[in-house]
């Protein structure tokens, strides 16, 4: 899946991620209103405006994009509806040819950490049957819990040619309070990072290992000598546009071959009819206005590449 | 809810907790069988299996105890069947009167981890109503975030009257990967302890806070010292029967009001008929079973109480 990855992200010049994280509030008055009309205001109705408003926003854009990264949390809090509308938007987009990185961050202890592998990169047994339960290509995972609890993903990856970001350095405010802490003069997220390149090395795919790391665009720095440590590791940089980081500082973030790296923009793309810039183009075709996004996108990643050779 | 579950506790004098973890092996013949005759051997098929598992265990538990742990993982890897088979659970359980420990190690940052709160264990706006998605009492948090990740369910909690474990030292052999690491001569783990024990000053039930901590039975001599550091925090202890802790070894995670620790037991209780000690009362009559299990359980962790006065 990581060999996939490169090759669209080659393909489409574009190294950035979607991040279809739908909160009710970005979703246009008229999806709402057709979604409450169709299935009430309950948790069903909002689960089918979030599913309209992705599927718009997946066809205005999927032509220009490798991948797309549903957020669970914002379909998890809508309960059982939510997750429907999680796994029809993961169908969706793979029907589409996009790469799916289930932005779950799971991560718990032994056969608990093989039950959240099997549902979201593989397969669990029924019986005499195999099912695939939400079937997404990459899941992101938190590292807190060692080895033990990263590993039953790595088997499932190997065995489904799947991937993982693995939460090195976050993008938000208060991700230094544990991860920047000093273990030997060095910061935690170092030692993460480092375990992340160890993880990776039996998991190569041509170019690039299938194990990779989340690091904040925030944090541009760090992301700097994370690039070092975890040479063969794709990075997954949130933080881009609405938390503040801009394609001037992601530049480090990628290896001298222009690939390593993938941006998410979430709220900045699929909200993008709310920003003054875009408002122009009205609320109905928010998606119109979501395609212009990701083409500004581009063009400031890879000006900001091109300027750096 | 902090106070109903310590009320409970005194009432049953059982300082445990079931784990509602029902991987399909644990689940007798005559169940899976029954459910894959009205389902099919599908997702649907094991999700029944596991519901009518549970209910069973419950049925015969449920006035010795007072609370269950249903592990998310075990039916997120059923897929949306699954999540169904946990939301039936955590329905069931709390018509038993039992507290509901969600154990779903979320944690992500600012209004991500707002929406994982507000599907566990908060409501979620849509249109003019209110819903609650999973609605469970409890659940744990995953702290690598920082005070980002964990501020939006303590404002849930807040709201609510429900409670959090949030993860400070894990049962795992893996677990001192990160965790141990010293931080200005203290290992991590003490760090996070002392973040749970602030953040909780402010959130006081009666007695204990509801902002409690997750610390492994496995790990006695550390749990000694959390227990110091974070006084008023209720220590959820996982890792008791098949990962190792015994009774003897728990005491020092108690405070000298004989409260403070939930001891949790999910395979050596769920899966007891399968153990030579309680084989002999048969696969039909698993739950009797898991109920001398939840009886010896009590008497090894009371025991041990008493032993230590």
């Amino acid at each position: 899946m990581i060999n996939k990855l490169t090759e669209k992200i080659r393909k489409t010049h574009a190294p950035i991620v979607v991040g279809l994280d739908p909160m009710l509030n970005y979703i246009p008055k008229h999806i709402q209103e057709a979604a409450f009309k169709a299935c009430g205001e309950t948790l069903e109705g909002a689960a089918e405006a979030i599913w309209q408003f992705n599927k718009e926003i997946v066809d205005a854009t999927y032509d220009l994009i490798p991948a797309v990264k549903p957020q669970i949390a914002m379909y998890e809090q809508f309960g059982i509806p939510g997750l429907m509308a999680f796994k029809k938007t993961v169908d969706y987009c793979k029907e589409k040819d996009l790469v799916v990185i289930g932005d779950i961050k799971r991560g718990d202890i032994g056969s608990t950490s093989a039950a959240y592998a099997a549902g979201h990169i593989g397969k669990v047994q029924v019986g005499s049957k195999e099912y695939a339960g939400f079937d997404e290509d990459f899941v992101t995972v938190n590292p807190y819990l060692g080895s033990d609890g990263v590993n039953p993903f790595i088997d499932v990856c190997k065995k489904e040619k799947k991937g993982l970001f693995i939460l090195v350095k976050t993008s938000n405010p208060s991700s230094g309070e544990f991860q920047d802490q000093l273990v030997n003069g060095r910061p935690l997220y170092e030692l993460v990072g480092q375990k992340v390149a160890e993880w990776g090395q039996e998991c190569m795919g041509d170019t690039y290992s299938y194990i990779g790391a989340v690091v904040g665009a925030t944090y541009p720095e760090m992301g700097k000598i994370l690039r070092r440590i975890m040479p063969k590791a794709y990075i997954l940089v949130p933080g881009y546009g609405a938390q503040g980081g801009q394609g001037k500082d992601l530049v480090h973030f990628f290896n001298e071959d222009g690939l390593g790296a993938i941006v998410n923009s979430s709220r900045g793309i699929i909200a993008a009819y709310k920003q003054e810039k875009y408002a122009k183009m009205g609320e109905a075709d928010f998606a119109d206005a979501s395609r212009k996004a990701v083409e500004d996108m581009i063009a400031d990643i890879d000006g900001a590449l091109q300027a750096a050779k």
